[in-house]
C-alpha cells in the first residue's frame, strides 16, 4: 500500500476533496480474522469473492489471515490477481470466449496458478476441451449445478449423463469437483429450499465419486456468497452421502471483509440468530466503509443537498444512511439524529430529510454507511484507508 | 486518441475482451452536430454537461463543433478539465469546502481557465467571499434559482435580497448572471410549470440589471438538463422581461453527445413533437452506445445468463435492451427479437428472457443499447471508438 505523508491526509482538517470513499482499517482487519475463524471452526476453506473490492491488497488481507484462495466473477479479474500475485484462484462463472480461453491459457502456461473454473453445459465444455486439447494445456474445471430460474447451473443433477459425456471425451478437462451458488435463492421458504439443494448436490458428487469420474483425490466443493455461508458450510460438512468421499468444503462469500449497514448487515444478523458457531466466533462483522461529503445547500428547512451521487455510492440495495455530522473547526464529529434520512440521489447529489431544527448549514460534512459494498467500490479507483481519527494513511487502488 | 494497430480491434473477431463498452464514433459526431445546428438555430449557447462522459476527448469533439465551453459538476473534474486544455468552464454547482476553494484559486491564479459557480445561500457566498478575498482571486458567480421540493437553488426569487447584501460585501465576487436546473420539475405540468419558473428567473434578471448589480456586460443566464433544452431555449430567447438586456442564455444538456434508447430517447422524442426549431434541424439524436457481451449460459428454455452486469451498465433507469445477437464465426450480427427483453440484473450477470425457441447457446454474444449514458461511463475506464463494422480503432479515457 503506498504510504501517505508522515502525518497523513486528515478528514476533519479538509486535507482530502470531498466526498470521499474511505475504509477503516481497524475494522477491516477485524472483519477478514472474524470470518477466517469462522471458517476455521466450521472447517471449510475460505475462497473469499474477490468482484467485492477488486483490490489486491485487499486480497493479501485476506489470505495473510489463512483463506485458501481468492474467488473471482471474469478472465479479466483473474488476470488481474494473478498479476498481483494471487496464486490459487477459482473463477466462480463460466469461461466463455476465444479470447478468454486464449488468455486465460497464455496465463497457465506461464505461471504457478492453481485455477478452477465453472462448467454448466454441453456447448461450453466442448468448447474449452476442443480448445485446451489443441493447446494441450489441462483445464480444472467445477461442474456447477443451479436452480430453476436461477442463474447459472446445471439444472437437473439426476440427469447429468449429457454433461459428463462431453467431459469424459477430453482429457484436458480435469474434472476437480461441483459448484454452486445458493444466493439466487429466496422467499420464506428459502432455508429449507437450500439444504435440499445442497443435499441434492451432495449426492451428486457421491454418485460422481464412486463412478471415480473426479480427477482429483481430494475433491472440491464450493458454495456460498455473503448471506448463507453457515447453513452451506453446515450442510456441507454433516452431508450424509459424502460422509466416506474425500473432500474439501470452499466458502466464497466476497462481501463479509468490507461489510455494511444494510442487506449484508441483515444477512448476518440472520446468520447470527441461526448458527451457533456463528454466534460463538468472538467479535462481529463491522461495516468499515464510510462516504464523506459537504452540505451543498440547505435550500429549506430540513432539507439538506449533499455532494454525493449515484457516481459516488451503491443505492440499488437502500440509499447511503446517515451516521456523523462534522463542522469544520469544531472537535469532532457527532452520531447524527436517527431521523436523518437520504430520500433521493442523483448522479452527483443526494437530498437528504433533517429534523427541521437541525442547523445545518452549507460546508457542513456528512459521513455516511452504505448498503451493498461492490456497488460503491467499483466507483473508486483508489480507496482511502483511515485510522480512528479519520485520518486517511494509506490509499489502495482498485481495478474494476 | 490513441491509435490502435492499423486494423484495429474486431468485436466480431472476438479480439477483445467482452463485456466492453463502445461508442459508434460516426453516430458521435452526428449528435455533436446536431446539437449544435439546434443551439445556433435557437441563438443560445453549449455548454454540454461534461460530466456524462468525464471525457476529455469527448469534450474536443463537442468544442470542435462550436460550443460555448463545458459544465461540469465537481472540483474534481473541473481540475481534470482544466489539465485537459479546457479554457472555459461552468461549475453547475456550489463551491463547496476549504480545499476546494483552495484548489480552484490556485488553478485560476495560474492558468488563463474562464470559470463560472453557481451561489444559493448567504453561507456559501461568505465563504467565497473571505476565502477569495484573501487570496486577493476574483471569482465569477451565478446566482442559482430553485424550486420548492427541488435540489439546489434559493428558493424565492422575490426576496433574495439577503443573499444579494453578502455579496455586494466583496468586490472579489463577480456576479455574472443568473443559473437555474428546471430538471428536477416533475408531472403532468411540468411543461408550464417550467415556463412559469423561468419567468420568475427572467424578472430576476431584469430587476438586478436595473440595480446595475451584475458585473458583466453581457449577462449569463444557463439552465437545462437534456430533457427540456428547448423550452428553456424558446423562453429565455423570448423573454419580454429581458428585452432590453444584453445577455447570453447558455443550456447545458450532457447526455445528447452519446444518446441513449431510454429515458433521454423518450425525452427527445418529446422535444421533437413540441419544438418546431429542434424537428426543422436535419437529422436526429442517434444512440452511440452500446455494450457486448457473452452468454455464458442457457440453463433452461428462453432463459439466457449475460456476462454483463451492474458493474458494466446502467440500470437506474431501464435495464439494457438486447439489439443485436452474433454467433461467432458468422457472416454479421442480426437484430434480436422484440420480444427479448433483460428481465434482472446483478453485479456481474444479468438474465434475458428469449423466445423459447431462441437457439442461444454459450460463447453467442448480444449486443446491448442502454438508457441512462452517465452512469454507463462512469464503469469503464477506457471506451472504445467503433466504426459500423464493429471495429474498435481508438480508444478514450475517462477521469472518475
Amino acid at each position: 500500500m503506498s504510504s501517505l505523508a508522515d502525518k497523513g491526509w486528515s478528514i476533519l482538517a479538509e486535507e482530502v476533496s470531498l466526498p470521499i470513499a474511505v475504509i477503516n482499517e481497524n475494522r477491516l482487519l477485524n472483519n477478514a480474522i472474524w470470518m477466517q475463524k469462522f471458517s476455521d471452526e466450521a472447517e471449510v476453506k475460505l475462497a473469499p469473492h474477490g468482484k467485492t473490492s477488486m483490490a489486491p491488497e485487499l486480497f493479501k488481507v485476506q489470505l495473510d489471515q489463512g483463506c485458501w484462495g481468492i474467488s473471482l466473477a471474469t478472465i479479466a479479474q483473474v488476470i488481474n490477481a494473478a498479476q498481483h500475485g494471487i496464486q490459487r484462484i477459482i473463477l466462480a462463472n463460466q469461461l466463455v470466449g476465444k479470447l478468454h480461453m486464449q488468455l486465460l491459457a497464455d496465463l497457465l502456461s506461464t505461471s504457478d496458478l492453481e485455477f478452477y473454473c465453472f462448467v454448466d453445459s454441453k456447448e461450453n465444455a466442448l468448447a474449452l476441451g476442443k480448445y485446451f486439447s489443441v493447446r494441450n494445456i489441462s483445464l480444472n474445471i467445477l461442474i456447477e449445478v443451479g436452480v430453476a430460474q436461477g442463474r447459472c447451473g446445471w439444472r437437473d443433477p439426476d440427469n447429468i449423463e449429457p454433461l459428463l459425456e462431453i467431459i469424459k471425451q477430453f482429457p484436458h478437462l480435469k474434472l476437480c469437483g461441483v459448484s454452486f451458488y445458493e444466493g439466487v435463492i429466496h422467499g420464506n421458504e428459502a432455508e429449507t429450499e437450500i439444504k435440499r439443494f445442497i443435499a441434492s448436490i451432495s449426492r451428486l458428487v457421491s454418485k460422481l465419486y464412486k463412478r471415480d469420474l473426479f480427477d482429483l483425490d481430494q475433491i472440491i466443493i464450493t458454495g456460498a456468497g455473503s448471506a448463507w455461508y453457515d447453513i452451506v458450510a453446515q450442510e456441507l460438512m454433516s452431508s450424509q452421502s459424502m460422509r466416506n468421499i474425500n473432500y474439501t468444503a470452499i466458502i466464497r462469500p466476497g462481501c463479509y471483509l468490507i461489510h455494511d449497514t444494510g442487506i449484508y448487515q441483515s444477512a448476518q444478523d440472520e446468520i447470527v440468530q441461526r448458527s451457533q458457531l456463528a454466534c460463538d466466533v468472538s467479535g462481529e462483522l463491522i461495516s468499515s466503509l464510510h462516504l464523506w461529503a459537504y452540505v451543498h445547500s440547505v435550500p429549506e428547512s430540513g432539507l439538506a443537498v449533499i455532494g454525493l451521487g449515484k457516481r459516488d455510492v451503491a443505492f440499488d440495495a437502500g440509499l447511503p444512511t446517515p451516521e456523523y455530522f462534522y463542522r469544520p473547526g469544531t472537535e469532532k464529529p457527532i452520531s447524527v439524529d436517527k431521523a436523518w434520512q437520504v430520500i433521493s440521489i442523483m448522479d452527483q447529489h443526494c437530498l437528504m430529510k433533517t429534523t427541521d431544527n437541525a442547523l445545518l448549514r452549507p460546508g457542513d460534512i456528512i459521513c455516511f454507511s452504505s448498503s451493498h459494498p461492490c456497488l460503491t467500490m467499483d466507483k473508486w479507483r483508489h480507496i482511502g484507508l483511515i485510522d480512528d481519527n479519520f485520518v486517511v494513511n494509506k490509499t489502495i487502488e482498485t481495478f474494476f
